[in-house]
């Protein structure tokens, strides 16, 4: 295999590998743009997803392409960095290499002078992996699609459908975890159900639609402070969302959800509840949190291995005391930090002081036109704080044309109430001999 | 199942019931916007899907929710149309009644007045379904986006494939059959090989690239003049294309493609051969022409069956002699024909004139920049006929919303040479216990 090719042994450049092209890996990538090393990225997928963004994918409102940016793309003019799409199946830090699956083709060992672990997190069901197939998550864009498509097939199913017990379950969408996924998919729910009924179905009321949304922690959205966790409490509330906290669930399956021992019917049950590391920490034989996250040093590398780093939502480190949450703007601003760390030891400049993370504060989404915002002291509910989450939002996006496209989309919707992206499509299975068409 | 309950019985005005979504299901129902009679369309996809850019989506230059239009939403403001998701399996034209089947559900019996059958066509392989797996169709939205991951995968795999002959045979992609589906889709992988290879792999050379089209027939584009068809062959071979007419395609399996008795390697197989017709014709037990269309009167109506109409793709009807194309526009103008028939006669008015076809001609795109236009005495090739092709294109796609968003991303590609739409989607199976990330 020839990444190793690519990094050929001619170039006397310090090696980089780079794993996972989400935002903490390409913002260290970003942060080597001028350093005279070989950066290698190794992805499992073509493309960078913008995660804040899933749940509009998953309530028809953006298209898949809209948040998601082809890797080779954006790393197009930095002639330092190649790419690679493999799947790393582990880490070899004593001998230096990273290995590497690719279909059809042994396992590649590839080898490093720096190393740059940034795979982030999956959908954890905390030991219930049979809840599994009744609950997606939302984590990838196949993830975004198929709930998107669970849920219009519900309200397809739900108009023609006669019997009125099955008729309440199919309008019966509940959402697992009340934390920022929950709340932003729960309130767009809320929304497109609303919408929808009301002008494109002729059978089915708007009324009867139910959205619930459980936590079995005291309140929703635990990360924020107290008054606006109520704030965005009663605005879900206004749309219809009903909200159960001191929630434990007992069982998800094809008749609904258990909670407390009693059933909720439902046909369409989403998990946004929990997440679990990568395996970063086993590959790396490194000490670990509870939930699996490598314990980083003050500068992100890894205990003893000066030249591996984890950043991102796979590493642990506290701040203030707490451990550093597992958001975009933590991955970002570590990913940048390594990156210049890097470059500066490259550089043979003296070592940077550790790691310091700048919260610039925490926004969630309600619906339309409704957002919570709390930024040091700083602490806004409504309009004004969707403005402000609508503006980082976009600049945060990491292309030209996603950019303009985007805010067209959300000026579209905004004004007609469209929800554009409305597909149901079908798992694909490769072509088989074509069905009749109806 | 209640569309049935949806034509209610207290309400008398005539039942039309029209299976498929498609260019003449739609026309259909619109002429009967203003006529009083109950409308039913039953298809077994949410969304108009606007075949004719297909090929644009295969190759990641659309994303596939700007050539699919949410049915609903395109029927929203006709309030004597219904709309229901299920799939067709039979007619019993003695009672009057559409078979359907809705997941989870009995059969239903659906009675109709009048019934339009606009059900389109599949891919055929021509009795060799064996080929099916090797070589996907492009036919559906889910076909567009398996190819498009085919592609991309294999320039990604070629990336950092060391032997030789494994390398060549990823980027050697092959079309079988010449017709416009063909050579639009050839034409856009030369052209998004070329640009993609050169600006965002670092190893591959795009002159590695290779584009075979195959077809048995004598020349490319045979609905076309002579003269058009070299102009698009020469048109093709300057952007690289290999094009091998005469080639009789024996075998298609992991390997390649066996053309007399020869076997070009190749990963990536497509096929833009053949249709068959949808099983109407096996529904109504009527006469069908050898490719399984229904041979329709004159009034597009099926034979001892006044109230009972085929059109589009399905139908079979002499033009001039010579058996109408199965295109958007003979398709379209059936639609309407139909639906001006039947509220004409839901009147009392005096039954139309025969259908006749107004031929507003034939286009045929090759690349940027570059179409061929046949319409009557007119042909025109080059980039006066990719103008045409592009106003016509965008004249007729179905919503206001996308013509806009469609327009600006040509606009957009045509400046940066950009496929903005390249993600490699995986098949979803229903969200297992999460895996590794890489």
């Amino acid at each position: 295999m020839s990444p190793a090719e690519a990094l050929d042994t001619a170039d006397r450049r310090p090696r980089v590998v780079v794993v996972g092209g989400g935002f903490a890996g390409l913002a260290a990538i970003k942060a080597l743009r001028k350093a005279p090393v070989r950066i290698l990225l190794i992805d499992r997928r073509n493309y960078h997803l913008f995660q804040p963004l899933l749940y509009q994918v998953a309530t028809a409102m953006l298209p898949p392409s809209d948040i998601a940016v082809p890797i080779r793309g954006a790393l197009r003019k930095q002639r330092n960095a190649t790419v690679v799409m493999a799947e790393v199946t582990g880490v070899d830090p004593e001998r230096r290499r990273v290995l590497a699956a690719v279909p059809d083709r042994d396992e590649a060992a590839l080898p490093y002078d720096y190393l740059i672990l940034a795979t982030g997190v999956d959908q954890s069901y905390f030991g219930h992996d049979e809840f599994a197939p009744f609950a997606p998550g939302l984590k990838s864009i196949e993830d975004a699609q198929s709930i998107r498509s669970k849920l219009l097939r519900a309200y397809e199913t739900a108009e023609t459908e006669e019997d009125p017990t099955k008729h309440r379950d199919l309008l019966t969408m509940v959402l697992v975890g009340a934390g920022p996924t929950g709340v932003e998919l729960a309130g767009a729910i809320a929304q497109m159900g609303r919408a929808m009924l009301s002008s494109d179905f002729r059978r089915l009321d708007p009324r009867q639609s139910r959205v619930i949304l459980l936590d079995n922690g005291p309140r929703i959205l635990a990360t924020f402070n107290e008054e606006l966790s109520r704030k965005a409490h009663d605005r879900l509330a206004s749309m219809g969302v009903e909200i159960r906290t001191g929630a434990h669930v007992d069982k998800v399956d094809d008749k609904g959800v258990v909670v407390g021992g009693q059933l909720i019917e439902s046909r369409t049950v989403l998990w946004t509840a929990g997440v679990k590391p990568s395996p970063a920490g086993h590959w790396l034989a490194t000490e670990t949190d509870r939930a699996g996250r490598v314990l980083v040093q003050p500068d992100l590398s890894v205990k003893g291995r000066p030249e591996v780093f984890v950043v991102g939502d796979t590493a642990s480190l506290l701040h203030n005391g707490r451990p550093l949450p597992g958001v975009a703007q933590v991955a970002l601003q570590q990913g940048r930090y390594v990156g210049e760390l890097i470059r500066e030891r490259v550089a043979g400049r003296p070592p940077r002081p550790p790691f310091s993370y700048f919260d610039k504060g925490n926004l969630a989404v309600i619906g339309r036109n409704f957002a919570i915002l709390e930024s040091g002291k700083l602490k806004l509910a409504g309009f004004p704080a969707w403005l402000a989450w609508a503006t980082i939002h976009l600049a945060y996006l990491p292309q030209g044309e996603n950019r303009g496209e985007v805010m067209l989309r959300w000026a579209w919707n905004y004004v007609t109430g469209e929800q554009g992206s409305r597909l149901i499509l079908r798992p694909h299975s490769p072509s088989p001999a074509a069905k009749p068409a109806s």
